[in-house]
């Protein structure tokens, strides 16, 4: 017996079937829309990068278990991208004299993690990634909690999502002011609070313990990350809290105080932050997850060289953002979009249905024709299933006068019309301008 | 001192700065304009497969020679897609019995291979595939072809292009029948041919040597790449001959008769093509080369189980499709797109600019705002760089008055307008629908 493949794609990745497609297009041209409207310009880079470009920042748990790496047949060793920051550092570095600044920068990778696949966590997933690098560091931030705001308010969902904000400065001050740990104790215990909603308390106060933090540490951590803004404010004066403050008095400017919330147990996983994080949330109570993720980084472009360019960015999944649409009922509906069927009931047709079709594509219609000859009854059923708009159908009668029958299909009414009148006076109205923000 | 990570992207990749991104996304726009009015729909898979899925059809050379290819975490052997065929073939067979007739799809993946980096030879490009499965054998050629020709009309450079044509079962009869080849030797003769151009007359020579074909045998070959299409009808009658003569008056019948001719040079080196292959090549004499190449095959999803699909498809890579612009002057003039700039000469205005800039923002335009407090003159500097259409500026006055000043960076003109006017009434005319069809 042959033994055949298996029709199923890698474990933890999808195949997008056309309907899947349309809802990726559909969101990624919404996302597009927003940051193109703050004058980002979209930028992207190869697939599979020198393992060394995540091995000096990208953090430890993702090169050690979760990156895809090869060698390639010259002994280079690559890695499949595990995010997009690096390519976009090293592609600004590498022109930063040239670059006008500030550089707005966005990017819809696909990206891939080695991870248990679980609901929301796929091996491979894209990812919209946006990103300021240059101006006012915290105009720069405003801006970037604005997009992420604007792209939640496009997808028709803003009122459901919340901005938890932090800052890496004001946890650095508690950390090496207060609790006196050392740099390398402080950056251990930042991981250890980044993953303890995954790996659980008891795991994480293990971590705490193994790194040398006391009981009344753990205990003084607790506290604040209990904390109120006023809280930290009195007890924790610093500038990361001055930033935090200035960060707030922007977002209420912009019109967003309600959406932006001080949440000291925000870190981000990652070992390039230095200031602002912050978050997205789903506030729904069946669905708090976190939709974005993002921060401030200033030393990321000296990997490369000398240049110092403080940049501040975030990620946002293509999984998340899906079940949040369809969580809150907010997923289009998008149908397949053909315009016009062009039926073909004799062969001896087929030059003036070329005609007529190729005539009509001409307008910027979709038109499909049949690909066997066949009656009119089942090709009308082939137009009904592809969700025709309008049937061109003609028989030695019609070819003869040089005209044919214009069907709508969604009405069920149909006229006759000359070629002449269909080709030359846009019979069928143009297509529906699919894709585009709804206000235009 | 410290040693820096390179800047430069893996060797044979490409870095997507915004300028070539938006080439990328016009050409793309187009490709999927053109497949569209067709009405084939969009589909994706993973960029990492099973290491099998090419081991079987997709051609020694590729996968001995040219493959990606790693150990997961959890020893699977994977395969960075070379191309994108056995993807579709896999997904088309999961949903065989589900999926309406014929099934016309396309994708623009980005697939990899280890070659030597020359002139259009990378090793990550992007591809349109092409594909109908099901339908009457010779209409499908006859839309496939079609839809090769339409890409190209939309490009602009229709006149430069001819598609050349030939039937794998001609070949074959050739081969079995008349040179009496075993299938092993056909094969291997095939494989050798398809690299003639690129090994060498020489090297070819020896190929067909050593596989045992004697030199009549090697003569009758050379007449046979010489021949007409006359000649073969005469020569050697055939089914693949009575499928290229009905497929020539397919294209002639959709006004394509100039642009098809016959090659028997044309092969295809994939194992999986069955009956017609093609490719298109651009004819002026500075750019002879291949754009566009496909074929029949019959067998495909026969590795997934036991349905019987046919299909015939074709790919075209983004490399050719750019040169093929650059050498003809195709290249479109692409700007950054920001519509308008909106001032901030003190950091008291930033409300009022937040409110301006999000209220154009909502009409569908491209709006940046400075990210530092700084004079007029430097910001309208700014504007210019960023070739913005227009600016909007305003004073204490202005402020006051509830009224900013609409600068037209483009004609230099400028007035002054009232909030409500500018955020009311469309003060700055839409943006040009960038990226859509000419005729749109």
């Amino acid at each position: 017996m042959a033994s055949f493949l298996s029709t199923q794609p890698y474990k933890g990745t999808r195949d997008f079937f056309p309907p899947d497609m349309r809802f990726q297009r559909w969101l990624f041209d919404r996302l597009r829309a927003s940051v193109g409207s703050f004058g980002f310009e979209e930028y992207d880079g190869p697939m599979l990068e020198p393992f060394e470009l995540y091995a000096a920042k990208t953090g430890e748990e993702i090169v050690n278990q979760q990156l895809y790496w090869m060698m390639d047949r010259g002994d280079r060793k690559l890695a499949v991208r595990p995010e997009m920051t690096p390519t976009m550092a090293r592609m600004v570095a590498s022109k930063v004299n040239e670059l006008p600044k500030p550089v707005r920068w966005f990017s819809i990778p696909n990206v891939w993690r080695y991870e248990r696949p679980q609901r929301g966590r796929l091996r491979e997933h894209w990812q919209l990634n946006v990103d300021i690098l240059g101006g006012d560091r915290l105009l720069a931030d405003a801006e970037c909690l604005g997009v992420a705001l604007d792209i939640m308010k496009r997808l028709g969902g803003a009122e459901h999502v919340s901005l938890k904000v932090n800052n890496r400065r004001l946890v650095d001050h508690l950390f090496t002011k207060e609790l006196a740990l050392s740099a390398e104790t402080a950056l251990a215990a930042t991981k250890a609070i980044d993953v303890r909603a995954k790996v659980g308390d008891e795991v994480y106060a293990k971590m705490l313990t193994d790194i040398g933090i006391s009981p009344a540490q753990r205990e003084r951590l607790e506290r604040f990350f209990k904390s109120t803004f006023a809280e930290v404010e009195r007890d924790l004066p610093c500038e990361g809290v001055e930033e935090l403050k200035a960060l707030f008095a922007l977002m209420k400017e912009s019109g967003a105080a309600d959406q932006v919330v001080f949440d000291p147990t925000v870190l981000r996983g990652l070992d390039y932050y230095t200031g602002t994080v912050f978050e997205a949330y789903d506030v729904s109570p069946e669905n708090r997850r976190a939709l974005f993720g993002g921060g401030r980084y200033d030393d990321l472009l000296g990997l490369f060289g000398k240049t110092k360019l403080s940049g501040v960015g975030f990620g946002v999944g293509d999984v998340g953002l899906r079940n949040f649409c369809e969580v809150h009922g907010l997923m289009p509906e998008l149908a397949a979009g053909v315009d016009v069927f062009v039926s073909l009931p004799k062969a001896e047709y087929r030059a003036q249905a070329e005609r007529v079709a190729s005539g009509l594509r001409a307008q910027g219609l979709s038109v499909v024709t049949p690909l066997a000859v066949e009656g009119f009854g089942s090709q009308l059923k082939q137009a009904t299933k592809l969700g025709a708009r309008y049937a061109v159908l003609f028989g030695d009668t019609e070819l003869a006068e040089g005209k044919v029958l214009l069907k709508n299909l969604v009405k069920g009414e149909q006229k006759t019309v000359t070629l002449d009148e269909l080709l030359g006076a846009h019979a069928v109205p143009a297509p529906i301008q699919r894709n585009l923000p709804a206000w235009w």
